[in-house]
């Protein structure tokens, strides 16, 4: 049963197995007291915060452990700003960070830095969002859901030049290597590369003003309060260690592995978008949107199918809001599905999601009426209504839709979710004629995505959006 | 090795191990997800939040996991404090919380409610403290280094007339049974009944107003941010659960061993304090103090003799001072020992506890040149020079000491540490006259703590102190 969301949590690494195992004996007592129990539990966070600092390449005493990769990014980001309040308060940080780094800036004053298609800020671009009073820039090393690299080296230099410290977030890619470049603050999520839960790092290098904003505490440097999971820690440094050992090796081959699936998708299943840049990025991630398909339907079936993996769409989010991430790069949101590969994915499994693919993604188009490829206007019915509407009707053409060939049409979407709007356009784009317009009238936040992504994969002019009694209306040209 | 400092954190019990080795290969995933790894996540989580509710009193969805029991505190005092910002932004809190209670009410108008000589709180002070303005109050289960339970439940009622949320500290006893009473919020720590480290829990009861204070995120109902930690949760609620199962047989067992550790060491050894509640406390924890004893020096010769044990006293704080606790309850600091029996202890370790204690003491203060007891002044010179202030002569009695039978006399103990002031009171006491005044300049924090105890444990008159050209000048009269 091939499990392919390492991107959210990897299965732990045997040696974090080992580990967490071997040192629950000597790792349970307060490493603060100092009897014998008391200094055994110390000398194993001594000796975890050793190879953990090496690894992420800094100094054991620029390093604390928190209690995730959430806190780390909270717990850094606070530090930082509070240390330069004298500075500001203002921030620049990449669209495309993980939602725990935006929702530590919420209310304060943030310039978020565009990234291009491929998913990646320029570091021109960056550098021009750095203030006087930019009191901290925060750039993860790559992102979570489309594994493109970010030039963090490019970015530090500029923050540098600036004065301005810059935090990288590393949970994606610490596993692969060290974060180069002349960074100020890093955060990193122990089970992203196999380690347990439960352990989160940072660092804050030497120099860099840094006032912790949780309550005083003796633990960690005063920068992670609460009692150390030390059995977690060791566990999560040994397999730091354990995936480095064999990183370049197994980088190599996952990085082939994703180099087929983004040259078989797009031959295997039409109207596929692959995002994410395609040389920059991690080894072991490919994210890809299906036009017509919804993505909880996709993930569903491929779960049916044996396959796990995760989705930006719209229609797997409780807020019903497309990702961030696929929103930024201004690419198709509709059955998205990120696949990150965990370490020790045999090419098979990669082999028999590839035969696996094209008939769940067919079989979901089919059941959404979605046109068949290559035609823009499919002339069929649908076999049954939308699922991801299924109490309402899919939308109804009208206007001065009646006859061949109408100057303009307008299609009532409203009610209905991703990617049914979509679906409506392309069953009418062909009803018009070359140069005349279709306004799809729609309420879901995904349609300001995809009807645009759908326009530049089809060769079709996106005219705009405008407000509408109800929803927005987004007009489209054929031509 | 016997290791008695369960209250610091308890070894791992073994239905913890066990539920932890187990949920090791089914709970790594993110049970935010969909896919079949996550829904098996998922499960083990919400069994073991119904475990953990049942275990503390709650409904499940009133109980949210956090990484400590120290971020338990912290996010259930600001999201409580934040929940009632209209009403006020005052505090009442007993004086012998535990510190990550003070730290997190540092710079907000907190009144600390005085406690007995025995460490507990009265309900009717306790309800005198809260305010038209008071926000919350908070009160512990039982103390952490004494043992003294707090009557939670009067309390309780209290601040429900006053129509304040009461939240409960149960970090030492949730192992021991449910904590009764009309609470609001509950918090605890799993690594104090044997549980693993890395989780507390927070019980918010329903219709308490409640506006978490961390960045937003989706887990735990956006009461704890961070990816969960399943298997360590799933082990905590197994091992809250097993140690409920024995905890009556068990708290039976410990107390008869605690009772007899209370009864023996003032047999033993001379000039001793037990001090906390005799009756109303925690099954396995006891604690006293020694007169003319370090107690860095006492700890360290029990960790040779085999027994892990902690101490409040102010020579083991990195910020040498006493105990809060301690102060709080007006009794001696100096050669302050806790102990705290492990679920399991045997009967024999205790005993052998109680037959190496009196010569670590004894050998403690030999070394010290304290007074043999019975006498009030030895005639002896001491065997070495006082360990804590190896560099600074014992303080030299001054003044009009000239002669048998002065007036008054001042010794100036500036420079030496606890327990040196109160041995050079000891031994000089006998040299004036009854109703004649000895003065002891001292520039240790303990002092202000331990001369008043020591005259409270000889019968002597403390009179009071005033400050000094240099330190604070202790004034004692003689009986």
């Amino acid at each position: 049963m091939p499990y392919f969301d390492a991107a959210s949590s990897a299965p732990l690494h045997p040696v974090a197995r080992q580990a967490l195992q071997a040192s629950l004996d000597e790792g349970w007592a307060d490493p603060a007291r100092l009897y014998r129990e008391g200094r055994r539990a110390r000398l194993l966070l001594d000796a975890a915060r050793e190879a953990a600092a090496d690894a992420v390449g800094c100094r054991p005493d620029e390093l604390v452990f928190t209690p995730s990769g959430t806190r780390a990014l909270h717990s850094g980001i606070a530090g930082a700003l509070a240390g330069r309040r004298r500075t500001g308060s203002h921030l620049a940080v990449s669209a495309v960070e993980h939602s725990a780094v935006l929702h530590a800036v919420e209310g304060r004053p943030v310039t978020e830095v565009p990234v291009d298609r491929w998913g990646a800020v320029s570091p021109g671009v960056f550098g021009e969002a750095l203030r006087e009073d930019t009191a901290l820039a925060c750039l993860q090393s790559a992102n979570h859901e489309v594994g493109t690299e970010q030039p963090v080296a490019e970015v530090a230099e500029r923050c540098r030049t600036a004065g301005v410290p810059l935090l990288v977030d590393a949970a994606q890619s610490l596993g692969w290597g060290p974060v180069g470049g002349d960074w100020s603050l890093l955060t990193a999520s122990a089970h992203k590369w196999g380690g347990p839960a439960g352990v989160g790092l940072l660092a804050v290098r030497k120099g860099v003003r840094f006032a912790p904003q949780d309550p005083a505490d003796e633990r960690e440097s005063g920068r992670a309060p609460g009692f150390e999971n030390i059995p977690a820690i060791v566990a999560a440094a040994a397999s730091l260690r354990a995936v480095r050992d064999s990183a370049e090796t197994e980088a190599r081959r996952l990085r082939k592995l994703v180099d087929r699936i983004r040259a078989r998708v797009p031959q295997l299943v039409p109207d596929v978008e692959v995002v994410g840049d395609p040389v920059r990025r991690l080894p072991h991630l490919v994210t890809f949107s299906f036009l017509y398909a919804d993505g909880e339907t996709v993930l569903h079936e491929l779960d049916r199918a044996g396959f796990s993996v995760s989705s930006g769409s719209s229609c797997t989010s409780s807020t019903l809001t497309p990702s961030h991430v696929l929103r930024a790069m201004g690419v198709l949101s509709e059955g998205n599905v990120r696949v990150s590969l965990p370490a020790g994915t045999a090419q098979e499994d990669v082999e028999h999601f590839l035969e696996v693919l094209p008939g769940v993604v067919a079989g979901v188009r089919n059941r959404l009426g979605a046109p068949v490829a290559g035609e823009t206007s499919p002339g069929s019915a649908p076999e049954s209504v939308p699922r991801s509407a299924p109490e309402s009707a899919p939308g109804s053409a009208s206007g001065s839709a009646s006859g061949s060939g109408p100057a303009s049409l307008v299609v009532d979407a409203l009610g209905t979710r991703c990617p049914v709007p979509v679906i409506e356009l392309a069953k009418v784009i062909g009803d018009v004629p070359v140069g005349a317009t279709v306004t799809v009238l729609s309420d879901d936040e995904a349609a300001r995505l995809d009807i645009p992504a759908w326009c530049a994969m089809r060769g079709q002019e996106y005219v705009g959006r405008s407000p509408a009694p109800a929803g927005t209306a987004y007009t489209v040209r054929r031509r």
